[in-house]
């Protein structure tokens, strides 16, 4: 499959961007990495991850997007709505493609501005040589897109909040089984395998990201992968994962402890939940990324500040994050369609933190949780 | 765990590249992606799947590489041997680490040339208006590093290989396992499902990889991801996994028969094993890669030229490909502990094709194979 999405929704995202583009002179897009090309195309592979194939999508101002991909991807491209693919024989160290490209892209263009996402969260997907190479034979250099591209992904359609909402649910079956696979002397690495199997037989298609940590009363880091460490009584264990379907992810968390947890654990997890409803309750149209940071940040700190862990939530949806920042500095204002995580963290001890997530969706009117809301007790394994 | 290796390993590697620097009048490396800054520093985590946080490691062509990274990867970068460890708050719209990092290569350089990957496989895991302001900054543009880093893990160490061979060891168990999960009338996608979770089953810390396809006598694609569609009898089941075990890839494939194949299913696939033996015979010390395509090449099309897949086959290690390519116009000589993959392939009627895939080290004399190398005949599914 290419994608859960029919034809109408991919040309109505190239719509958008194609207004957006005219209004900001930009005749045509390049796009290189995978969300891009799927957010246009709903083309779906795993085969990303391999670094040694590039792919284009050419976005002109007016008509359809062309496709100029290694041969090996055409069969899938052909599955979806694109018609104009155009292919080179990968990997082909020479040239890989950049002479294809430039001739699109100059058709595409015709003589006016080319565009490519260039700001947050972007990079190109190709050789900083051969982006000189196409430069040369452009005899122009590439411009910003003015953040179309990463602005136009953030507001979801009713068909991508439903793909999220899968993946939650999946995650939500998988946790509400972590007590048959965690407990004391449970090697965390283990526990990490099992997870990920209980997410696959829910139903992840796959898992492309799970962190998480096990340590008396906190950890030290939400990024680590698991050790071989054996669960003790009076651990936490927090598990996070990113699991996938129809090219979709959920991202949220839930922490456990392995026997009752004492008072200062008990009291940060409630706590933590108390800033998940303060910001869940002011999420909605007008509010700001900013102003849901400070809604948390008054319960976890009493608007201190911040933790080291940067940001109290972001943006998701293809990508694990993607979109917006819930950080002071980010002024974003929530529109309807805005899927994002709300993630809040605090300081048990020096060195030692509790971090919760869940995810939700903007909605005019009150925020629709698409994570079953955690409540303000743990749960306890044996 | 930050990778299986002891410091003396990654001293060597930095040690070698130091080498090469000094050669090629290179003060400082920048590297900015997961393969380049694990290789070095041992620093393993999934939480690269966000593309929100770039991460970067300056290397000196003399003394100690410096991390500079956000402040939620200092507690794993701190378990690591790097001790110069410098961190901002990220995500930081603003400047996101380039001022620190700009600050850093101008200690590191003293005036020289700052070299990062720009050749065939690598990008640069930052946003180009960053590079932008970094150039700016340091009053200098950065030049290529001069292959320096791929030429360098090309090679593996004992060690590495010993971590390929225990990915390759657990998907050979997974892969004895498949009877069990795919039979007549289950939907692909479900197979997809539990051969990941075989894989978990029998090791696997994550399985980022599975392409595969079943479709009578063949398949068009080898890099869709499932379709819900159940197997038939007469169909051909071909299942391609890179699984990770710490952070190492293997990269291989088996075909399955839905009952007996037909002749033609048969002879192709025993011609796909065959061309994998020529390459193998072949494959030491001083031939090159473009001698390996020809000698599978010469099996396949009577040396007539090549798939649309492009390559033969390619090395492999902390990417799912990586290195060199089995192709003509790759010259690149083997040496002694290079990994890779021969990967024949040939079309049974037009748009239907077979694959095979086996992973293989480079020792002195024969080469040593990773994966159990496959017999003539497929395996046959009820």
């Amino acid at each position: 499959m290419t994608g859960p999405f029919d034809t109408a929704e991919y040309r109505a995202r190239v719509h958008a961007a194609q207004g957006e583009m005219q209004a900001e002179g930009i005749a045509a897009l390049l796009l290189t990495t995978e969300p891009e090309l799927r957010y246009f195309t709903g083309f779906l592979t795993r085969f990303w991850e391999s670094p040694t194939r590039p792919w284009f999508l050419v976005l002109p101002a007016a008509g359809d997007p062309i496709a100029v991909i290694p041969s090996i991807g055409a069969a899938l491209m052909q599955q979806t709505w694109i018609t104009d693919i155009r292919t080179w024989r990968a990997p082909d160290p020479a040239d890989n493609g950049v002479t294809l490209l430039a001739g699109t892209l100059k058709e595409a263009a015709q003589g006016g501005d080319i565009g490519t996402p260039m700001g947050f969260e972007s990079h190109l997907r190709m050789p900083l040589a051969n982006l000189a190479r196409l430069q040369a034979l452009l005899g122009r250099d590439l411009r910003d897109d003015a953040d179309i591209v990463r602005r136009l992904r953030m507001v979801k359609s009713e068909a991508e909040i439903a793909a999220i909402a899968t993946a939650c649910a999946i995650a939500g079956r998988a946790f509400a089984r972590v007590p048959k696979i965690a407990r004391t002397g449970a090697p965390l690495d283990r526990v990490f395998r099992d997870f990920q199997r209980l997410c696959l037989e829910e139903g992840a298609d796959w898992v492309p990201y799970l962190a998480g940590a096990a340590a008396a009363g906190g950890y030290a880091d939400v990024i680590s992968p698991a050790t071989t460490k054996p669960l003790e009584r009076g651990d936490v264990l927090m598990l996070d994962t990113g699991l996938v379907r129809h090219g979709y992810f959920c991202d949220y968390n839930r922490n456990f402890s392995l026997g009752p947890p004492d008072a200062d654990t008990r009291s940060a997890h409630a706590r933590l939940i108390d800033a998940t409803h303060a910001a869940l309750d002011i999420a909605r149209p007008g509010a700001t990324a900013a102003d849901l940071f400070r809604a948390m940040d008054a319960v976890l700190t009493g608007g201190q500040g911040r933790g080291d862990a940067g940001r109290l939530g972001h943006g998701l949806g293809m990508q694990l994050t993607e979109g917006l920042s819930l950080i002071p500095q980010d002024h974003t204002v929530l529109q309807p369609g805005m899927v994002l995580t709300l993630e809040p963290g605090c300081e048990v001890a020096p060195g030692r933190m509790l971090v919760h997530e869940e995810d939700i969706v903007i909605r005019d009117g009150p925020a629709e949780p698409l994570s079953p809301i955690s409540g303000p007790e743990m749960g306890v394994l044996e």
